[in-house]
Formats: C-alpha cells, structure tokens, sequence
C-alpha cells in the first residue's frame, strides 16, 4: 500500500479515510459498521482516557460498570429515550447455536433456545442504570451518586465511517442522580466545561460551548449542552455532550427519596459522554497532506530518533549519541523511540513517522556528531533545524509545550476566523458553500423554519452559545422577531 | 439489610454471596445472569487492572480493541472452539425495533430488520482477531504481533454467581502470533508466570501453576496452562489461563507468512486471559466472617481514620490531629479516607470498613490527642493497639507492607497444608469429603478414568505442575500405571 494521501484540497473525506488506515489508527472489521482500533490509534485513545479519567475523579465521580444488556420492558420505560435509539438497536433473540442438520461443521440458531424477551445491546445505559438507582436511593443520604462508566456500545448506524459513525464505538458515560434541580444542572454544566477544557488543552481543539435547540436535544433529556468543534473542511463536528435530564428517568423508573423533612421526591438527572469520535476530531482539525498531527499530550511517541549512516563505523558513533540522547529524554519524561531497524532506510521512516504524527524527528548523521549537533524537525510547521546537543533533553521538553499551544493557536485562528455573522439567508447560502465553518445568525426560534433551514442547506444548528448575548434581530429566513443568534454549520 | 454476615462454617457459600453484596461489590442486575459492579468493587478491579495492564506492556504488548460481533461465518470456522461455545452464545439477530401496533407505547423487534447473517456476541475474541491477523500479516517482518485486548465477553452460563460465573463478565485478552512454535510456547509460559506473580505478589494468593488434561483445556487450543488457587472451603479456582494454540487458528483463518527464505508458513498462536473472576479468588481466599480482608496491594482505601468525641470542644480536638494525621499519610503515599461524617456513629463506622476490608483504622478520642497516640486496628488479624503519633506514617507505611506479606503467608500456609497425597481411591474420597483442598494423585492418564472421578466424586483434575517430578506408581482407580501424580480438587 502507498503511504501517500489524497490530498485535502482533492478530496477531503478520502483524505481522512486514507489517513486513519495509513497512520495505523483504525480500519473496518470483517462486521459490518464496526471498527478495529488498531494499537498506535488505541494508544492515543488510552491518553484521551487516562486524562478523563483522572478529571472525573477529581470532580468527585466514581467507576463503575452496568450490564450491556437492556431488557426491551426496560428500554421502553422513558418512551422519547427508547423511541430515539428503537431504530438503531441490535437486539438479542437467542441463546444458543447448534449444529446445522443440512450442514456438516456449520452452525444455526437454536429455535427452541429463544428468549422469553429480547434484549437491546445498550445504544446508551440510562436506563439499565436507573433501573438500578431505584435500588439505591432511598433517602436524601444515599444522594447525590455521581458515577461514570467505560464502555462499548452499539447503534446500528446505516452509513458508517471510523471513528465517526461506527455501529460499535468505545465511550464514557457519566450518569448523576441528585436531590435538587439546581444541582443537576450545575452537575450538567460542570461535566461541559470539563469537556471542553479537555478538548482544549489536551486534543488543542477549540470548542463553543452551547445549548441544543429542541430537535437537537438528546432523547429523554430537558436540556443537552454540547461542544463544537470545527475541523479543517469547514463542517462542525460534535465533540461531547451533557444531559440535564430532569426527573425524566426517575419518573420513568420511580426513583423517589425521601427529604430531610421525609416527604417523597422524584430524583433529580444527569447524564454525560465523549466517545471515540473524539479521535475523528483529534484527526481532522489538524492533520495535513503528509498525515497526522498530533498535540504531544496525546502523542504516544513524542520523539523519534533515527540515525543515519553508510558503514559499521558510522552507526557505532550514531549510535552512542543516540542512545545518549534517548536517555537524556526518558529522563526528563519524554517518550522517546530510537528507530534503529535495519531493514528500512532512512527516508521510509521519515514518512512514516511524519504520517503517524510523531511531534519531533532527530536525525543523527556521523558528521552531527563530530560538530555535537542533531537535525531536529517539528511535524506540525515542518521545519528542521541543527541544534546542539548540549541541553538538547530540556529544549525539546520545552519544545513540546510550544508545540502543543502552536497547535491550539492555529486551530483556534482557523475557528476564529470561520465564525461568520450573517443578516440574510442569501449571505447564510453563500458563506455556507465558499467559506464554510460557523454561521451566527438570527432564527424565529422555531423548529419549522430549523427543518427547511436544514432541508434546503443541509446546516444545522449546532448551539446557542452558553455566554450568548442577546440582540434583537430578525430572522434570515422569516424575518420573525429573534432575541439572539444561534450557530450554524454543516456537520458531521 | 442487617450487616451481619452469615458465618463461613454455617453456610460458605451464602456468605460469599452475603459478602459480595454487602461489602458493595456488586449485585444482581435486572438482566438474568449480568452483575452490576459496584464503585468500591469496581475500584479494586481497576487497581487488577492497572498492575496487569504495566505488566502486559512491560513484556511488549499493546492494547487494541477489537468489535463485541462475531459474524457466524467467522465464529464457526475453528471447528472446535465453535463447538465449545456454541451452547452459549448470545446471538443478535435483528437490529431494529418498532411500535408494537397492538399495544401503545409498547415497542417489538422490527420482522423486516431481520439480519442476513446473526452475530454473536463474542464469548472470547480469537475468530474476530484471527481473521484479522490474516489481513496483518504478510511476511515474518510482521511477526511476533503481540496484543492485548480488555473487553466484556459474554457466555450465557445457566447458573451464575457474581464474579465467579456471570453470563457477561470483564477480563482481558492477549492474542499473539508468532513465526515460531517455540516462541509462542515462550510466550504461553511466560505470561502464566505473569499471571501467577501477579495473584501472589498483588492478590495474596498463592497458586499451582500447571498444565490442563484434553479433556479440561480451551477449546481450540493444543496445551492450556493455568493458574490453580484454593479457597477457603477447600474448593479450587481457576485464577488465569494461557493458551498455546499451535497453527489451530492461522489454519481456520488461512494465515501465513513469508519465512526469510521466501516460504509460505502458518502463524502459531497464544491467547490468554484473566477476568472479574480474580474478584471472587480475592474475596473468598482471605475474607472472613466480620467481612472483607484485603491486601493493602488492592485495596482502595489504606487507612480509615474515625474521630470520636463526645461535644465540639473534643471534635475540635480530635479534627485537628485526625486531619494532621491524614496529611502525613497522604505524603507517605497511603490511600486515606477520614471519615467525619456526622450522621453514623463511631460503631458503625467500624462495622462498615471492616466489612469493606480496609486494612487499617485509626480511631482517635480526646484521651488519644492528651496522650499523643491513637488507636490503630488491624483488619487481618483483627488486633488493635495503641501507637505514638510520632512517625505514625512511616508506621503505617512498612505495616502496610508487612499485612501484604501476612495475608499472603496465611494463605499459602493454608494452601500447603491442603495438597494432599494419596495413594487410593478411598483414600481420595474421604480426604475430598473430610478435608478438602488439593489431592495428588496417581492416575492412568484416560479420559475415562478422569470422568468416572469428576461422575463419582466431583473433583476433576485442576492440573498436572509445570514442575512436576516424575514418580513411578498406579492409578487410583484402575491401577493402571502411571508416570506422575495429578492434582485433582473440587473446583468452583
């Protein structure tokens, strides 16, 4: 397979295709619409988590894991809930195979082994899990209960594409329970700004903050606030969500407490995910023609070394500097990889580490090591330089913040930009198709004109900003009154 | 629900059921045969994990994911393992779900979402990743591949216990391909080791490490080694398995390399993989009748510390060395919780974390703060003390050590004085009846034998010891010759 990409400009969406499989991220299964996340792409998965993990430990919130399982009584006891995901649902009939009479070596469903009811693969476990808090909250003490789960789950997408839409993909799902209305909400808002502080700092991928209009609301929810995030064709692309679900799943599952004067109460909800799809996000907002970019908080290498050379005599000298060097950055915490493999040359894994997104490439040729120097290049700008080798381990720490914010900055002034306010549905139509990115505009509020906004441009809304001013305006396509403008784009 | 355990002599394993539950570990889910885990259990398989996790990357493994669906095609292709788990599988067979015209907010799977071919929820992943290995690997450059996957399985298992057999469990598997037999062979015996270092050095318990007869290996695989542990009522645990699966699997899925001659060759395969199971080996191995006793290694919590005091002026009192205490602790690296909390009494909270298995509590009254000591509390042997607060930390520190290494002596002490050697079959039977625990024994190598045992007298052989010596002698039941002695017990 040619390690070269299709090229954004060409093809934006072959690109990326082509990416996630060059770069060893992922590629699809032999099932359909689910995806094998390969080690390299596991990698930076494991650090996405490791940092959620940490943060949702620190905001008080504990593990725990809830059957895959749904039983259907169950999953249709909040009906908006199981009416959002009925359409997408894998469901289990049977328990047992046996052998296929017609035949020899081959296996059918066992007939006689069907269930007395179905279960539903968890598209999303608030049900499962309320079912549960029943059991647990009795009383005002036993609240709040404040857990997060790892897990898979599947949604029998029709068109799938890695990391984006896969029938199967891996999440975290915060679910809350709570005795005041205030405290779910701050609970909502609190997991939003965890996500978008995360999305920021680690993945560098600036995100607007907002609130879903009604038909963008999560199934079963009273309010869904969400992080957008712009990748580099212009479209947004949800990057997490959080759910004030109201008493919806406590009436639904009669979950009730009772209060420190004992009267009976229906509970209080929240629930919260980022998934897999953030690695799409990862990948689109700053990956280039040569592949991967990667912040070096999620780099699973954060420097090659690659020595180069033409004889025996020249690798030994390569060699000890290059170990020297790799011991100098383990020390300082860096995660170092010295590429000594014989069987490629140089150039191959150049390529190859550039496609894989490697933060920093050291190249040491025999005569940077009689003039005590390194070729040092930096994958996101692709620049080389020769520096010393004097202090090199503190430089390229140094160094790798710098890269980290280099990247966020360009992501931030490429978003920045491709905010665009508009005061006509022409305007919206034409910066739409030649610019892109998101749109402020005025909208009447309604979900009639949201549908031929959508059914005319493909646009959503994607949020109603959280810090919103309000301005009075008129709506682009009715000219109705507005209060505020909303944003829009084309998403994933 | 009343604290109080069932005790261990009255009825074992209702009290390991009472435990489990009591101690928040877990609990029965509303879907037949799935636990729900609980945060304090959950919290004690994540510290499993994490160990295990350093270790598997540490012998040069990478974490991967591969999807939960197995197509049936592919499930079926290694006849055997097909056969093995067939009886059990959980199968998908429609992804859909509709209004159920006949009753209203009611909804049924949808007949025209029936799909072409069932999937089975994977009950070990060896025909996914094998039919993924195929497309991996070209040459022996590609080779070893060495992976870990953590991952929830499902086998619908007609009587479950939490932990110990749930239709869907959590666990960790490895699946490697190699060039070599040898090497796989290495690899198969290496991560038993893993496996077994892990149980006594992190779990306490110690373990026989030996290898299964055909009649009780995995499925697919050519030689099974395993972990062997014993409990306290006698029974065994089958604690970890690692499996060498010869070219089995590259032969169902047509996998081959190029040697560096240019030769086409089948790959040889490991696959091995412990799970939540080790949580039931942990409780039941060490746990006694007051609740829950674990190894400092995994346990969540290190130290509880619990004021007491009779008004505020002895709260005050007790706060302000209780918190200094708690500081000292934390900057010694221990894990500890002081427990404030106004609504429970002292008593309480002692019942409470000895159940929970905290290994030490610290109480402090007014007379401690005067007298510059608190009381410290050992919850493996159940032995209080006074000691200084004066380098309580470090105190605590190495005692944390030393509990580690008395749960663990304990157990083995038990465990070794439960391998017992006989010489008859009536013999057999009355130690299996009277007291338990292992047996070694001759036997003539037959499956037939081996059955008339497990028929007659429920033990089967855990396994025959890596180490084992050779000793000439007769088979208890036939007396037939045999070479060695095998290690029979009851087994969970």
């Amino acid at each position: 397979m040619s390690k070269k990409l299709t090229s954004r400009s060409e093809n934006y969406s072959e690109w990326y295709n082509e990416l996630v499989v060059k770069a060893d991220l992922a590629e699809n299964s032999g099932v359909r619409g689910c995806m094998v996340i390969k080690p390299y792409g596991y990698a930076i998965w494991e650090k996405m988590k490791d940092e959620l993990d940490k943060q949702f430990k620190e905001t008080g919130h504990q593990n725990a894991y809830f059957p895959i399982f749904v039983p259907k009584h169950m999953f249709e006891a909040e009906e908006k809930n199981a009416e959002g995901f009925a359409k997408e649902a894998a469901i289990v009939t049977h328990y047992r195979l046996k052998n296929d009479p017609d035949k020899p070596g081959k296996l059918m469903v066992d007939p006689n082994a069907k269930l007395e009811e179905e279960l539903i693969v968890r598209p999303t476990s608030e049900a499962i899990i309320w079912s549960t808090y029943k059991k647990w909250i009795q009383s005002y003490r036993d609240l709040p209960i404040k857990i997060n789960q790892w897990a898979n789950v599947v949604r029998w997408e029709m068109r799938t594409r890695l990391f984006l839409r896969t029938a199967e993909f891996l999440w975290q799902e915060g679910h809350t329970a709570h005795a005041t209305k205030q405290e779910a909400i701050a609970e909502t808002e609190q997991m939003l700004h965890v996500y978008a502080k995360f999305s920021e700092e680690h993945l560098a991928v600036p995100v607007l903050r907002g609130r879903k209009t009604d038909s963008e609301r999560f199934a079963g929810a009273e309010d869904t606030l969400c992080i957008e995030a712009l990748m580099q064709d212009g479209k947004a692309l949800q990057a997490g969500t959080s759910h004030f679900l109201g008493q919806n799943f406590a009436e639904a599952f009669d979950v009730k407490f009772a209060t420190k004067e004992g009267k009976q109460e229906l509970v209080w909800g929240t629930s919260w995910g980022v998934s897999t799809r953030l690695m799409g996000a990862l990948i689109m907002a700053h990956s280039d023609d040569a592949g991967l970019v990667l912040p070096p908080k999620l780099a699973p290498i954060h420097v090659v070394i690659v020595p180069i050379y033409r004889d025996d005599e020249g690798l030994a000298k390569v060699m000890e500097v290059a170990k020297r060097i790799e011991q100098e950055l383990k020390a300082e915490g860096v995660t170092v990889k010295l590429d000594d493999d014989d069987n490629r040359k140089p150039g191959w894994k150049f390529a190859e580490y550039e496609m894989k997104g490697v933060p920093l490439r050291i190249a040491i040729g025999p005569r940077d090591v009689e003039n005590n120097v390194v070729e040092l290049a930096r994958r996101d700008i692709q620049e080389k330089s020769s520096v010393s080798q004097d202090g090199i381990a503190k430089h390229i720490s140094s160094l790798l913040d710098e890269i980290q914010e280099a990247i966020y900055t360009k992501a931030l002034n490429y978003r920045d930009e491709h905010i665009t306010e508009v005061n006509s549905y022409e305007e919206f139509k034409s910066v739409l198709e030649e610019k892109g990115g998101f749109i402020s505009a005025h909208w009447d509020g309604t979900e009639e004109t949201e549908k031929r906004i959508k059914d005319e441009t493909k646009a959503t809304i994607r949020c109603i900003l959280l810090d919103n001013k309000k301005e009075e305006g008129k709506c682009i396509v009715t000219g109705n009154p507005s209060s505020e403008r909303v944003i829009f784009a084309k998403a994933y």
